[in-house]
């Protein structure tokens, strides 16, 4: 392919938008390091990758996986490839679209969770989500109010952490708590003006007090909006709700940084 | 202020330029959030404050403190107020570097200090040291090789932390490592080849065995480059090194996200 205004270049430039998205069901994945884990065994299925001569002599594991997954293998000019995606370092993927139903997930009894509620950043999300799966996460849930994981920011701030674990999107905040604790998880919610200190709940983890959450226990985190956090009623669909401590003279905390000391404090924890 | 086209303007809008605001001494605050920190008792000093009449009347508490701390205080139109920044919200700030002496920082005797090398992006160098203030961090080391703290999006990104810790732009690396272990700093450099489970030190906490870290001790945390981390030389000045668990399929942790897990292991030790 030679052409950067071929329809088929417009094709998979316009997969930034998240209603072509939704409409094929597929989306771009971007760059060596992520195109690699597109094509591992286990991740969606991998229709097409377009990839540069250069980048097809730099990355042959790549081009020989995407060939044993069945993908259809293109070569394109530089040009091509940057005309689909800025970020496309010579080779881009269309796969088809992540999603697990929670209840698939919670038949496989998690037993760390991270609900991402009303989370409008693309780059947050991906950030949260990669984090999770440092952590140890089983699942991430976004909510419907939530950015499209498959948002070309947030699968590029997933740095492949998205083919790792299950995402679930898409259910209603109250829907999804009511799921969680169904199958035995207990809600936090993280709130700066939260009534347990994480620190606290560290200090008795695996001999919790009545009515003091124990870490030890399989956990669902909900986060909330990275400006405006949670609202009143969705902190009162929690079991209880966690602050994490702030030390220094430090307002408040931006969402991945509280999500990361959350989700680490519980996979500490279930160690 | 009528003119967005006005010098004045223009002058403002340059401190966006590194080398204009290493000329001139100054950096730029946007924003009520940060501005309101900046005209707080104990901040830089605060040459002018520019400000739309709906911003003055919705804040009129950050135009009465600018005026306490002794600066000019400047009405512009909602479309000078754009000109100068595309952040602005209303409100903006020229203001004194911020900058800190290392044996400044050091006869107070800190417990905590981040220190980061080579860090290159903005927003990452922002958010780190928003999350050390967090964590409680007593000051923040910035290496001769990192970014410039002033940076605009550096700026936005620590959300008024700046102005809470000592930030130490500018020392070469090897000297502020040794700096810090003469006043009595154990230096951890953070690594995902790190010899030593972060998890596993906080096991031991106040009864580390010999050779082996303890978190209860002052502590300087040692950060490198987003993409390439610390290089040998670097990991050779430490006395030790340290990895934060991967528990999930995730490769690597973010800068931000490592950090993070880090400073706050930090504080809870030092608790």
């Amino acid at each position: 392919m030679t052409n950067p205004r071929a329809d088929r270049v417009k094709a998979v430039r316009a997969l930034a938008s998240r209603s072509v998205r939704r409409r094929t069901g597929t989306f771009l994945v971007e760059g060596p390091q992520a195109v690699r884990e597109a094509v591992a065994p286990g991740s969606p299925r991998v229709h097409d990758v377009y990839v540069t001569v250069d980048a097809a002599a730099r990355y042959p594991e790549i081009v020989a996986a995407a060939r044993d997954v069945g993908a259809r293998v293109r070569n394109g000019t530089p040009d091509v490839l940057d005309a689909m995606s800025a970020d496309a370092q010579g080779v881009v993927a269309v796969v088809d679209q992540v999603g697990a139903g929670l209840d698939d997930v919670l038949t496989r009894r998690p037993r760390l969770v991270a609900v991402l509620a009303h989370v409008r950043d693309p780059g947050n999300a991906g950030t949260v989500l990669r984090a999770a799966d440092a952590a140890g996460a089983d699942a991430v849930v976004l909510t419907a109010s939530s950015v499209d994981v498959h948002n070309p920011k947030t699968v590029r701030s997933t740095a492949g952490s998205l083919f790792h674990l299950p995402v679930v999107p898409g259910p209603e905040l109250p829907d999804a708590v009511g799921a969680l604790r169904s199958a035995g998880l207990t809600v936090l919610a993280a709130a700066g003006s939260g009534e347990h200190d994480l620190d606290d709940l560290l200090d008795v983890v695996g001999a919790a007090p009545a009515g003091v959450p124990d870490l030890s226990r399989p956990t669902a985190w909900v986060f909330g909006n990275e400006a405006w956090g949670l609202r009143d009623e969705d902190l009162a669909l929690a079991d209880a709700t966690v602050r994490v401590p702030l030390r220094g003279r430090a307002e408040s905390l931006n969402l991945a940084t509280a999500a990361t000391v959350c989700l680490y404090a519980s996979g500490r924890a279930h160690r």
